[in-house]
């Protein structure tokens, strides 16, 4: 068998053209005489990471400046690209200086200098007394200025002035520089990696009004930056927060690829107007007469077509856009909202799609871990000094808590799997703590949820919060599409589901079983008021296409939906999903 | 620097516990004691390729019956799980055959043998006699069917019927077997692997009426299919390309992440419509106000939102839902599609931007052209014997011409570029083959851009159909925000845009660099006739929110949109777009 999809690929991937690509970061061609390649850096977070052994001069660096220090010489620039969640250090000479201001876009060329390479200047140059003499001078700062935990050591100005005018083109060793020390949240003295650009050319790409830019180097509320979502994902705190999105978006589709599921796009606007609850969004054109025949909705859930594709792929996954016109205005709710779905064929046994989300999530964290934008998130909690920095943490959960989650969600053992009737035996006894009674056959009550969370889901020999399976829930309180549970309690019939319950926000996926024979179908949509045609017309709003799955080759089968920003809130301890997604959209506000 | 979720991933990742996961083919377990891992085969594609050295009892497939042929004693059953466009064989005594009827779920328990584990039963016991004498027993088939394309070989009748009835369940050497020839559509005879499921035990998972089954195992037209989209899938040709879609996404994922782009979800309503050309659909809510106070709107492109994402962390992606409310019915549009956009900062070269799409382009192909959904579709139309198979196919765009697209896409050359003026030049000549007159300011008709992509695109030295780029079009018929071009032509204004054309389908992407000067942005809104919102005024419909971008460091960006199912059209050969899409949404059809 010949693949000359494959042979081509191999032949040309031996022979690309030299793309050009504009990183925002360059440093000088491959190797440098140092027998290293620079090609990987590309980013500002890359080169804050690089460590040269000698000082290395045209590197170029494009970004944002997120703020100016001055001393009487200088100037003390933070750049960032939007890579790392700290900046970068420039150092600018005064009259260079003069458009430098906060939220302007820069490209500035310079030498790049590390205390590795500065190490390597002490042996080989004069000038390093300062560096010898003063092993703090590091955290000397301008006068008038506030220490910037941007960076956790600072050269001396003097230092900095020192280096001063820039280099020749060339890699050159320079004089000056001085290693640096810093104090530590928890009061330790540390030395630390110090580096910076010092520049020798400035080009402003495009200006920026300090005196109007509303994403000023300050603490702004939660609820101010809302009102500017199109600028704040400028903020530290929220392209960290963008960079973490991004990363889960990449490892779970890692995951599905390897679990061999496939991805899908099922449709966002559906017939389906979630069982004529109300709570879905029509869909109207201009046109006087209704473009698709019959009044159409934004989808509120991609289950039922991820039954119809699991029917021929055999597994698949999706994340997608989801909708719900609920006029909740909670910190837990939105109108325009991701959701991860997937659909197994051939799974008879709950707690393999129960094993799936927890392999999920586990995978998933672990993933992150790895990542630059969640160990970002966790170190400079716990080293942060600059002021605004440490009240924009501050609105987060607490950070002992944070570890706790993510520990839980790595854990080596099952999470703990209690039935929905387990669940009210626990409850009833501590009753007088609730609001509401907990009752077979009413829904669980989000303090219910919570308080089992708690109770079951803290595991004290790991200091870690598991995530709890609360399963087989009273049918009448669940969809019409769930598989009833073979051996219900004494109380009533149940239902094969599952709610995945964490502490704090309560719900954050819901699987189950569904029913795959045609007959229990019919019957279980008469339970639940839904009209049961009697079979499957073209080009209607009906359910027939759905009876149809169970016509032809229907086998058990079963999936779960995860509310992907809720995770995320999870995950970040970001209390508000609406901090969460670039754009939120929710009642009475869809700004941009 | 100690990074406690990393060593967390690390530890628990050395104590996972048995995660449970029911795949649709079983193997026993690890090793079976012939030192091989048999984990990894958990598909029908797995097991078609696994070729054991001796026979393995206890292998067990669940999966959907495709098709069902006859012989006196025993049913030779074609099974597919979805994940190989070609089911797999399993040979089955009549006696526990009575219900697999075409579309069934089942679950089957039997012996696997290939033609490698036949070979060594060849040495090792006697009843080889048949695959010695008769090299060609392999295309011999029962009495009045057709022989199925899906397997090239097929054991003889005799010699499945001589493994029966099953063997114990150790792994065990059996009797009988023959390897098997089979002619190529080339004419050429060659031996091919055999394989098949000798059956043991049969359970019905999901029933069946082959009569009133809407997916019969013959040629069905698209037209036909396209009205039974939620069953549509599961025809081999559907599964094929949907499995390739899911690669795509997967591929294109991984190429984001290497270049470091952040992939994001820029909203789906918003409040543009559009620049009011009323191709939006409007959201409504169920309650008589409005639900976000102002009327708002289904996305028509994401670049404005990744506009201001790329002005926070750099370069940025997505793949997006995206509508359009027009009424046109053709092969190449849905109302209901998605849309592949990047924006990149610090970009002042447009050529970097065509680099980059180029770069995707061929890292897609080249990643896809080693996967098997787009092998099976280039192999079995090569090799295709099945009327029903080789029907199908000739719906498709002709396979060479396919090859070209292919090789095309993975060039090692820069694909040509040519302006819009020179395009137009190029067409003068030849004005008497078109309706419509090229004129220097009019657009590019849909004639045009093929007659370029055809006649620039053609690269014969390696018979392959280059994309092409087509550059500065003239201001007066592109968006509003697009870049002047600092050189024009004589003829008139120009911008520095691109449309990426390919021959047949015409435009598949189109990017542009961006103005990046609030005042020539405001200029160029007044020119197109837009109003230009003084300031920013909070919740409202216009582009205050817009023109902030520029107002505090915009740098020099641009970026592209591609059609994501008008590439997978492309690649795939499928004329029209709605057979890539697992649920078409276009003027008057919104089925399911």
């Amino acid at each position: 068998m010949s693949h000359p999809f494959r042979l081509l690929a191999r032949r040309y991937r031996r022979h690309p053209f030299p793309y050009r690509r504009c990183y925002s970061v360059r440093v000088p061609g491959d190797g440098g005489g140092e027998g290293q390649s620079f090609r990987d850096i590309r980013t500002v977070a890359d080169l804050k990471e690089w460590q040269p052994e000698r000082r290395v001069s045209d590197v170029q660096v494009c970004g944002w400046v997120r703020s100016v220090r001055k001393s009487s010489s200088v100037r003390f620039v933070d750049i960032t690209d939007g890579s790392s969640m700290r900046p970068m250090q420039a150092v600018i000479d005064k009259s260079l200086a003069a458009d430098i201001r906060p939220g302007a876009a820069v490209r500035l060329t310079g030498v790049w200098h590390s205390s590795a390479s500065k190490l390597l200047s002490n042996v080989e140059s004069q000038g390093d007394s300062l560096a010898r003499r003063s092993p703090i001078a590091g955290i000397q700062t301008p006068a008038g200025h506030q220490p910037s935990s941007n960076n956790p050591g600072r050269s001396s100005e003097q230092a900095s002035a020192a280096s001063l005018p820039p280099s020749s083109s060339s890699i050159s060793v320079q004089e000056g520089g001085a290693s640096s020390t810093t104090v530590t949240s928890r009061g330790q003295t540390q030395a630390s990696a110090m580096a910076e650009l010092q520049v020798s050319q400035v080009e402003i790409l495009g200006s920026s009004d300090p005196h109007t830019y509303p994403i000023q180097n300050k603490y702004q509320t939660p609820e101010s930056l809302r009102a500017i979502s199109h600028l704040r994902p400028r903020t530290p705190l929220n392209s960290t927060l963008l960079r973490l999105r991004s990363d889960a978006m990449a490892i779970l589709t890692q995951f599905f690829f390897n679990e061999q599921f496939q991805q899908t796009h099922p449709p966002i606007i559906t017939s389906s107007d979630c069982e004529g609850a109300g709570e879905a969004f029509t869909v109207k054109s201009g046109a006087p007469s209704e473009f698709f025949r019959d009044p159409k909705y934004l989808t509120v859930s991609s289950q039922l077509h991820l039954e119809a594709l699991a029917q021929a792929l055999g597994n698949v996954w999706t994340l997608s856009p989801t909708f719900r016109a609920e006029q909740s205005d909670t910190s837990r709710h939105l109108s325009e909202f991701y959701m991860l779905e997937t659909e197994m064929s051939f799974v008879q046994d709950m707690d393999e799609v129960m094993d799936l989300a927890q392999k999920m999530l586990a995978s998933l964290a672990s993933g992150l871990s790895q990542r630059s934008a969640a160990q970002e998130l966790e170190k400079h909690r716990l080293d942060s000094r600059d002021p605004a920095e440490r009240l924009a943490f501050e609105d987060l959960v607490d950070i002992k808590e944070l570890q706790q989650r993510w520990r839980g969600l790595m854990a080596p053992t099952r999470w703990p799997r209690v039935t929905y009737t387990e669940a009210i035996k626990i409850l009833e006894p501590v009753a007088h703590m609730f609001e509401h009674k907990p009752v077979w056959g009413s829904g669980l009550q989000s303090e219910h949820e919570k308080y089992l969370a708690e109770k079951i889901g803290y595991d004290a020999a790991s200091d870690a919060l598991l995530p709890i399976f609360v399963t087989q829930y009273p049918r009448d309180i669940k969809a019409f599409y769930m598989l009833q549970s073979q051996s219900p309690p004494p109380q009533g019939q149940t239902v094969d589901c599952f709610d995945l319950l964490v502490p704090n926000l309560g719900e954050l996926a819901g699987g189950s079983m569904r029913e795959y024979r045609l007959a229990q179908l019919e019957d279980n949509m008469r339970l639940h008021g839904l009209e049961v045609p009697t079979h499957r017309k073209a080009r209607s709003n009906d359910m027939g296409w759905y009876l149809d799955l169970r016509r032809w080759g229907c086998p058990p089968h079963g999936g779960f939906g995860l509310g992907f920003d809720r995770l995320l809130s999870y995950l970040t301890g970001v209390p508000n999903v609406r901090d969460v997604v670039p754009f939120p959209r929710h009642f009475e506000r869809c700004d941009c």
